[in-house]
């Protein structure tokens, strides 16, 4: 690290930190205040603070100021996913995935299996408030069927957003959708035939897994990294080996491992696409719940040949209920849209026209602040109770986004065991064998942690890890 | 016809509306004041107002009484489908659907070519006040995802109103879906693999063509009678040469003929499926739109073996931006719930909360029996139109509910030419090509006559029929 002044002060903060001058939760000193205090310029203390959020020392609290992070020096042994490809295979795991979903949705369990957003963010008021002004004072009503693209004020919001992933769109290049599932299945109907290979990551979140056999798909397993994401050197393999047709990718906070794929591999998977003329569909979902304090570049936005599909919707972020999406389709925007009109026509237009008034007023952003900002806290609980009440050799993703993890239990470990066990203490997770067409991840579970620890949700947590060592 | 009394009764009021004591608009005596005036009974005189209604001599009007028609007499000659069935084919009209859907979408054309309901009906705004109470009172936010099969104060309600289709199910036995198009897909796709021949009317509705071409099906096309809908000796002969795997009909006010299959081809229907144990997807969803006094029932009522998958919305009766659909599933219900489930998870829960709310109060039925009525009269306007501005070898369709009409022109009208001719004058109607994937209807066209004949709308079917004189 350069010796620079930004530098020294940092250092000298960390010092103060390990030396038990701040410890965890207490506030620094304000920017201002430190910058007097230092005698130097308020970007100093800034560039400061920025080292100090990198390094995990601090955390941004939105309104409020830098705090010292509650296990600073802590590392966490991030799951290890095998580093081989197997061939592309049909995917034959539908049967399995709706037991465990009519299973969560069927009983009072604590639910740590639905990746849902947290209940208790104020948005959910603003949002019901959005709805009322929007059900008096807008047109949504008598009208007939919308143009196919969905809802005008809609798409004006969502193009003003995309420039946030680095993605410059009109409001005509974007397509909404009932929710983000349907997004990636007009996007993969349109893009392939039965039989065709994809690739996608591995582990890989459920629903996609259907998808792909619904459309009769074979799909490759690109080993994903819990940090940085789909592996790129074994993305080239696969394309080497395998016709590929489309490649999927979760890069902004990878569900399950919430995994945020470096700029720099970004940029590699772009020319991998352009080189073999493919198309990517990249899942946008949980891109906008990242903990730095910027929202990181989408891969659209390093495609200058707008191969990248882009989907995305609001359900991560405000409400699944709402069921609204969207997709930024590219140059294969005709097949896209009209996949959208042969299966529904339309998008629900009062949902559509809420969301594009809450998106227009701020609320939206003020939100992600805070959701970010909590989760963050939520996550780090989540790794303390891990550490707390698990064997040793859990390892456990840490998220830089979203609000799932991913928990690799040591070897010996039966997660169906340890899921029918869970089940009968009233407690839900998510088995990892759900989230591959083959066999792997027997051992693993994913976690929620959208919502608050409370009392039953932290005994929930050490009852796993009493189930789990009972099978030590 | 019978000499009973009620027909003497019926026959002594033909007589005075041929000799001009009555003219049409004219309202006949209430039945109370009748049955006084005549002393016979109440049921008689109801008996003797039914069959003037069932002879087309007078009309119902609700909550004011009998009137009589404006032509009683007159008779049009229905279109002539041709009764030769094709072999199955791929259909490829898809291109072609959507120059005509963007076509009306992008301008601002007097509309002839939208199925949609008409624009000035109050229960557009009862509606807006039920959301209001909704989402007010309801919690519709912040709760995760829904039960696959959707929301269940809505599947209560479906449950109820089924009973007036003649279909018996619980709540559970119903999925809920965005828009009828959407229960189509699933119900399709879940029944059929590509390269499948499916059974389907000609003409027939383009979107299930559509959907048809999607999926990768082949389609045999039935022809369909313009007043008993699917022909079931074609049908017969088609299911002894082809391997069908489905049979697709909208059996109640088809579009786009409006035709009416009389219970007894649905129960012949029925045993066809019965005896090749196939399955058949009924479209519902004009219905309740029926002109006469009872709603008819369904295919699937007289299906004691749930072959019949039932789809609707209420996209015809209230609006179509609401997207709130449904079907009945019958024994293919996990396939269809699954599809529904891998496609968009949920159905958006605001509209769903809002439908339910209406429909248990009432204020569905009375605006059916209103649309009902209006529905009726602007259909026989429509008729009137034709007959005084097109030429007399016109033949039209005269339909027993919906708001679609099929109307067959001279033969040697070219429709494309009619089309490009009707859009410089700003009038967009549908074109006969697009409901049939061969190359049928080239001199036919389907108008809708949803709204009210405002003197613009007149004066448009006037200058249509001076386009159409113009080719003779």
């Amino acid at each position: 690290m350069e010796n620079t002044l930004y530098n020294k002060i940092a250092n000298q903060i960390i010092k103060q930190i390990k030396e038990g001058v701040y410890t965890p939760g207490d506030k620094l000193l304000s920017v201002r205040s430190m910058s007097k205090q230092q005698s130097v310029s308020v970007s100093t203390i800034l560039a400061s603070y920025s080292v100090l959020e990198e390094r995990s020392f601090v955390e941004v609290r939105a309104k409020s100021g830098y705090y010292v992070r509650r296990s600073p020096a802590k590392t966490y042994s991030p799951p290890l996913i095998s580093q081989k490809t197997s061939a592309p295979r049909n995917v034959t795991k539908a049967q399995r995935i709706m037991e465990v979903i009519h299973d969560i949705n069927s009983s009072n369990f604590i639910n740590f299996a639905s990746a849902i957003p947290g209940n208790d963010f104020p948005v959910i008021h603003q949002l019901k408030k959005t709805f009322s002004t929007v059900v008096r004072n807008k047109t949504f009503l008598g009208i007939g069927y919308d143009n196919t693209k969905g809802c005008e004020p809609l798409r004006k919001q969502l193009a003003k957003r995309s420039m946030d992933a680095g993605v410059l769109v009109s409001p005509d290049e974007i397509v909404t959708t009932s929710g983000c599932q349907s997004a990636l299945e007009f996007s993969l109907r349109a893009l392939t035939k039965p039989g065709d290979i994809v690739a996608i990551e591995t582990p890989c979140y459920y629903g996609l897994l259907q998808l792909i056999e619904a459309c009769g798909l074979k799909a490759i397993e690109i080993p994903s990294d819990a940090v940085t994401g789909m592996s790129i050197e074994a993305l080239k393999l696969a394309l080497e080996q395998w016709s590929i047709k489309v490649i999927i990718s979760l890069p902004c906070y990878n569900n399950p491992m919430g995994s945020l794929m470096p700029d720099e591999h970004k940029r590699q998977i772009v020319e991998l696409i352009h080189h073999y003329n493919l198309p990517l569909i990249e899942d946008d979902i949980y891109a906008e719940l990242g903990y730095s304090s910027k929202r990181p570049r989408s891969i659209k936005s390093f495609d200058d040949k707008d191969q990248v599909v882009l989907c995305s919707s609001v359900s991560k972020t405000l409400d699944p209920g709402l069921r609204v999406g969207w997709v930024i389709p590219g140059i294969y925007q005709e097949k896209i849209e009209y996949q959208k009109f042969v299966s529904s026509v339309n998008v629900s237009r009062l949902p559509q026209l809420a969301v594009a008034e809450l998106l227009s007023h701020g609320g939206y952003d003020r939100h992600l602040r805070l959701a970010r900002d909590t989760y963050r806290h939520r996550r780090d609980q989540l790794l303390d109770l891990i550490d707390k009440y698990f064997p040793q050799k859990t390892r456990i993703s840490k998220p830089q986004g979203g609000f799932v993890a991913w928990i690799q239990l040591p070897e010996q470990i039966s997660v169906p065991k340890l899921y029918e066990d869970a089940r009968n203490e009233g407690i839900s997770l998510s088995p990892g064998d759900i989230f591959s067409s083959s066999n792997k991840y027997q051992s693993s579970i994913r976690l929620t942690y959208s919502n608050p620890w409370t009392v039953e949700r932290v005994a929930a947590i050490k009852t796993l890890g009493n189930l789990v060592n009972s099978q030590m």
